[in-house]
């Protein structure tokens, strides 16, 4: 499989000044992604989030994307977004994701966009593991759990 | 001007059976909005919510989105949203949008998606009116502050 | 299944003063699809062709867009756009298609977007007909042929 | 001015077995790229040809994508996409650009994506120089046409 491109760890991104993330990557401001007011349009947020997201759920084992009857569907079922400071055109920035609360079959997680020293918008968002029938909770991989409480230190519910 | 398409008022929303929202409009989903699992992408219900609030916020007399000075900027400062259920390939729907409380700078609205007799997903919004220097706080309108009140029966702060 | 939003049909099209054109939909620009130069953006105006692509592929019955063996998989093999004027916030349109060229697994389409008497975009696309598998060719259906020749005029190789 | 993030020069094109192009970046395949079909949508690719060129045209000085009276605005006339081979979820992949043909004040442009070892997608676009009013035709400016014809070799019309 394919690395993660622009990947960050623990102390790349200490060594950024961001502390008390396990997990993030860099990334660039897009065109597509600006809208009239010549800022970030609010749903790209969303979709960086949504980026981070997919890969920590595939590295720490949560879900693999994947069909089979064997691999948890994990779906959002409510996400809050603080947007703290516009963003601008070329603009370089880093997102960040940790997981804050582990429950048996679902979890909360917090991003970050850093930039410039600052930090530009934050989101939490509930998720639910659930069978491929979309509708079943799925309890979590036991492999997943033991990453999640070792790399992020997150609390258990 | 050019009317807002397939625009919805009360009495149309109440024959439709959506109670208690002044403003909405109908729509379908595309399929540019699904994402690999099928589902309207979580970002997607985003710029449904922008698209009604745009429109209602020139309706109502809150902003022009033209950059004149003695036009105010009003921007998201945060948004919460609650995916209750799925959306599928050309489904119908329609938006709402409400103000629930009014500020005088500020104004905090709900949003809400209605398909096949129940509410799909849900948003609640703090929005906040700025100068065209996008930091100075500019008080609302009184002419768009009597319209949320009469029209919405927003709640004031 | 759900009907298809805003469709227009020859007759209605002809009523517009759009002429030679046998399937199409209304629309009205969103603000996501703006850029920072205030005008919709280039990718945008694609949304819209594929948006009306999926529709008529499964009206006139060249695909379901479901993954079931009898069903073909429809793929753009190329596509050239014309962008004649800008265009901008609200505005409302009229997106059109037709089949032009019709071969035993593939088929040429126009596109264009129709807005203020003036055609502001258009599109041509060449569709190829595959297996589920992606790869093999795979013939149209015959009621689907008989269609697009009897509704659209469509010149046969 | 920030960076172009991942940017590749011919040099390091060439090392990557990427030949004839004099400027590119890489970039991995994000999951709201994808469609239903589990391939990446023919609209993301239009907005990363659109990434790397308003990168190019800044870099070569064709355009700073400013409002200021002595900045050219720079649009997409006409542009041709090929879609040779379908692309995956996290898939990495190469973005290359580079003029073909230079006229006195529009431009052809190639764009390409590399993957695997192979080109996925081209792009060709044509491109046309204005004024703020964007009606009236621009000249480029000489220092953009030196760079046009020393770094990619453009013919001159």
């Amino acid at each position: 499989m394919s690395e993660f491109l622009n990947q960050l760890d623990a102390p790349e991104l200490e060594a950024m000044g961001i502390h008390g993330w396990p997990y993030g990557y860099s990334d660039q401001v897009r065109f597509h992604e600006l809208d009239p007011l010549n800022h970030v349009n609010n749903a790209s947020y969303l979709s960086w989030f949504e980026n981070i997201r997919v890969r920590y759920l595939q590295d720490y084992g949560l879900s693999s994307y994947g069909s089979r009857d064997d691999d948890p569907q994990v779906v959002v079922r409510q996400q809050t977004a603080d947007y703290l400071a516009p963003m601008f055109k070329d603009e370089r920035y880093v997102v960040t994701a940790r997981t804050r609360l582990l429950k048996p079959s679902s979890l909360i997680m917090d991003y970050a966009v850093h930039s410039g020293g600052a930090v530009r918008a934050t989101c939490s968002a509930v998720l639910v593991s659930l069978e491929q029938d979309g509708k079943a909770r799925r309890p979590h991989k036991d492999a997943a759990i033991k990453r999640i409480l070792a790399r992020d230190g997150a609390e258990r519910a």
